[in-house]
């Protein structure tokens, strides 16, 4: 299906690219509960993560664990938290989410909002430790 | 480290076990969001989950997209979500929930409490999925 993350998949729309390869894609969610909140997603447009093929699968989480070890790096906190919700963008995504507290994790929070140069200054963070 | 999953995975503490390898187990969260809330492990008593190999990381999630299909099908639900928020129980483990709108992944949500007659039913019919 056509979503928000095919387009920027093809660059059609711009995003805070953190890791990029011919199968999946790392960019700041530009909706973040905290500073350095990351989506990692296939290129391959499935709804359903879980409908992905387990090797498939298997792969989208070793390349976000590249991602996960970088933000962890680059943004102070006890621990990169795991989400994958779905009920949203319907293209599988997976949210790291740099946390301090299990609160950090409760999607009903108020997302932040960052400057473009902010949001460039984050992603650029996050980069320089992959 | 010794955690009350260590106890789990050597027997000393029963659980609803739903699947088990040699290196994996899934069972029911004792204080589940919902019914059908899920953990995944690996025996490895690894804290932090981007501490895993990363083959061992892979493998897990597919270990956990099979539980996590058994759940689906045995529990009325949009999707099945994933969560690993890590700063609780310091044994790496993965949160299955069945879910049918965002607010039913946050992790301050009251806890359910279900009966032993009942956590087993729910086990044996996410068992008869896999």
């Amino acid at each position: 299906m056509e979503t928000i993350f095919s387009k920027i998949i093809r660059g059609d729309i711009s995003a805070y690219k953190i890791l990029e390869d011919d199968r999946f894609l790392a960019f700041l969610d530009v909706f973040p509960l905290v500073e350095g909140h990351t989506l990692v997603i296939p290129k391959e447009p499935v709804d359903y993560i879980f409908d992905l093929a387990p090797e498939t699968l298997a792969d989208l989480h070793k390349f976000a664990q590249k991602v996960a070890l970088a933000v962890g790096k680059a943004i102070p906190c006890k621990k990169v938290g795991v989400a994958v919700v779905g009920l949203e963008v319907p293209h599988a995504h997976i949210h790291l989410v740099p946390i301090n507290q299990v609160a950090d994790m409760n999607f009903g929070n108020p997302k932040q909002k960052f400057e473009a140069a902010q949001m460039e200054e984050i992603a650029q963070r996050i980069r320089q430790e992959l």
